[in-house]
């Protein structure tokens, strides 16, 4: 197994589609390369923000290739292997496995309420089956089911996980994960939480999975370094500029429209009006953004003089 | 599109795997015929208690070619197209539709948190590509969701979906969508409350989806048959017999075992006690049974004169 | 300790207030006879329908008082004692069982988040401080805590509870209950499952406690008969009426109107409608209903021949 | 009205009660002296960890009674008027207002489901009724509802809230509220984050009401102290010391003892340890904790130079 080193910026990387559902290849290269000239510290393929759940296999197997065409030897791209159990996510990560990919990301057993014993399991043969590093990710209000601290502390320490990605919103657990593994150092924790960043690398995160990094990467490298260099006012004035993008995400308030449309859909417009891409639309079956939705998304964007 | 004749009782078909988690091919043969000779009105394959989320896309399919041949033209065979959203549903369900299925169960899409509006989008796209009649599953303790009355009400009216199998649990809005309905003679309505089977019954109900009556298919069919008849006193009696059946679910109960391992796995380990399958293992990562619950099953099943 | 004969249709009594906030007497008084003219079973007074939680605790005894005074010999009069925890309550009960009630009716504790062990002990040390009969209140969507099937038969067998209301919409679990009790024959099992009375009733229940019943008592009393005397045509028609005079609870969809103010405030504004009080303003700080809103309940009292 | 300068650390003050639920007076006067002798900037009574669901009325006046006398003049105390909705809010906040306390804690109404406007409402019209400061309280784990920023900021502009307490646990909302509000310098911002209390205040938050304030309020005056003079490495050095002292919280794990008794009775465990306080009896119905639960408390306080 190849060594990892993950650290810094990581952003969820968009998939771009158009309105047929076609993934958007030109799109999704320029974006790639967006974030590649950015600054980001790696890639993060086919998670929640990539809408990985709306694409096929075949689509997922392509955003794959295509990224790493851009990226393979740059930065570490890791990918989301998806599914429900077991065996499930070791046939989809053997496929992905094969194209090339630095690392996975994988997520508790669901769907069938697991256990800590369950859940350890889960990892423990997926890891088993597959040579490569196994990042965990952590989204309870995806999956119903958080990944508690001794899970993790057990799997961290077997070196069955490489590293965790913590999108559960719950900051005084994450700092629990932290202080329980501080004997691990090669052990990587990420917060997913964009908008409290500057707390979870003060506490001690090796880095971000930002969402909003699609839209801004640059200011979450900024972020990222001004944590390093333990510059306290640009990082604090640096979070809160971010805190204000993120209101994109609540532009879109329709009956509608789901959180995951609003949410998702407002990088892909935001995107578009940086001119990064030109499809903003969301897989199926999720509402797209009206124009005056997407004027007001401008409107934000302009204030963070992202345009 | 062929007609689909809903009515009775139509079990979620438990699917028997070895401990390597590979499907148990023999013992699903005499599941299915156990099931048939026992009397019930239809298959549903693929479905939660099916574990269909532990099976691999190929063993699912594996799963359907081995039912119909069995079951193929003695009652409908319908399957679980389980997916997150539209496009990924309508992949498998092409799959499945070509193995020549009578009808597709469809989930909500999930994971992406949708609006009403979604949820009928998807309904939509689904029918649209896929020439096969579609029952709506509603199961919000597993995707987060409840299928709204409103939502049923425009599907069933539009002639989207041709039934609706409603396992949420929630009795009251579940009169509801029957009294909604009353006026669409061919919209069938099951209930997946195994517990209160009568009482949807009479409230209107057409049938009834029990993971219980993999156990006691007979003893379902007997419940059925009373409401239809108006034995009253038959119908209680045998609901509560089954009710106390259902006790098999709550016995292993150790911190290890998951609420879907005790539940789904009792259903196995009754069936290999009954002597209609050897392996009643759970697909992985789910708990097995061990000996000791395994001697409380069989004390139930002697009790409900099962053994 | 008396005595408490329960069955029936025991319904939780709305509390009319003036715009105000003060206690609307003569329109307590109308209703109370209104509900005795009806030929309920008897009454439960300051329950969650009652808007308890916003009356003071003169408000409350008076009441207690006002209802007694019509009510005391013709059917007995409970009274819901709700406060947090064990010594709160105890002394509300002690004010309340000065005034001549019947008997209590007692939730679990709340805030505190307790185990079985607490709730059970929480029973046991009310009841062993006030000599009255106690009725357990399980209403998880109110106080976040169910009521589990162990901790009632414990109680019931104990003789520490006389019985239960469960307003927790779980059906199967309330057939659990009834069946688990079925040796106690003194055990009275209450429904607060309007909209499923009828099942309910089949399944072996004593009463009901609809807060539907506020408008239309005589209804419920016909539903309880029909299942009396098995006229199981009567029973579904009956709750098949009721169920869509339930729609008065729909009504209220502003984003300022809360789910309590939109439910129990339909039933006062009904009560208004019907001629049997005058004010149907809510407690503070529940939103009243618009005058427009107010004709829409007129039109679904029209249709349920209530006007 | 006065005015009422909030900031640093004010715990909400333990209540000792004695095995028989008496009120342990002099335990509280020492609790009281102790916290003050520690530097604490303010006293928050009747809060959650008080336990004052627990307490009777009159003892919750007792406890006001005992600790103004003691900290009247010296720092201010604020009161937690914990109640049901408007009026009866009111009613209890008379009498605590009569006693001399500072200021109000305030709840939005519960039991009710209540809507934003309906929240807005509550508080305005206590504001009327009450002349003292009102500080919010917002605790979602406790009454379910979460007190979103838009009644925050309309309810500091109008100037009804002078403050708010938040213990959602949700840091990055509480980023928003904190940004949503910086044009008023007077609205002063407490978490109940304990654990992350360093991030809050990086964030700009004006000091912490901890539970765990109430065992080692010198560390968060310490904290407090650090996070005023951005002396990071004490900052975080201090906190996750106090998070590792958290433990305690997590010692009592029986099925017999709940959430709330476990964290809130091991302060007064801990308490009793230290020498401050003679009882560590829970209100009643907690389960108390065991000789054993207790030594391994002591551990904890060991292992954090408190003992």
């Amino acid at each position: 197994m190849t060594a990892l080193d993950l650290k810094g910026i990581i952003p969820p990387v968009s998939t771009p589609v158009t309105d047929d559902g076609e993934l958007a290849i030109d799109d999704l290269r320029r974006h790639v390369t967006f974030l590649l000239e950015s600054g980001v510290h790696g890639l993060f393929l086919l998670g929640s923000t990539s809408e990985t759940v709306g694409l096929t296999d075949a689509q997922q197997e392509e955003v794959i290739a295509i990224a790493l065409e851009l990226a393979k030897g740059k930065v570490p791209v890791i990918v989301g292997a998806i599914d429900f159990t077991t065996n499930r996510v070791i046939e989809r990560a053997r496929r992905f496995a094969a194209l090339g990919i630095d690392g996975l990301v994988v997520l508790s057993p669901f769907y069938i309420k697991p256990t800590p014993t369950e859940i350890v399991r889960h990892y423990t043969r997926i890891r088993e089956a597959i040579d490569l590093p196994i990042v965990a990710y952590d989204i309870p209000s995806a999956i119903q089911t958080k990944l508690d601290r001794g899970s993790v502390r057990e799997l961290a320490k077997a070196g069955t996980i490489v590293g965790l990605k913590d999108s559960s919103g719950q900051e005084a657990n994450f700092r629990g994960v932290i202080i329980d593994n501080a004997d691990l150092p090669d052990f990587r924790i990420f917060t997913g939480s964009e908008l409290v960043t500057d707390a979870a690398l003060l506490m001690g995160a090796h880095g971000c999975v930002p969402g909003l990094g699609n839209v801004d990467p640059a200011g979450y490298v900024r972020l990222y370094e001004a944590a390093i260099a333990r510059d306290y006012a640009t990082l604090r004035s640096e979070q809160e500029r971010l805190y204000q993008l993120f209101d994109i995400t609540a532009v879109a308030k329709r009956p509608e429209i789901g959180w995951s449309a609003a949410a998702w859909g407002s990088f892909k417009v935001a995107l578009k009006l940086r001119g990064i891409i030109e499809h903003a639309a969301p897989t199926s079956p999720m509402t797209p953004f009206t124009a005056e939705e997407e004027a007001q998304v401008a409107t934000i964007l302009t204030r963070a003089s992202l345009l």
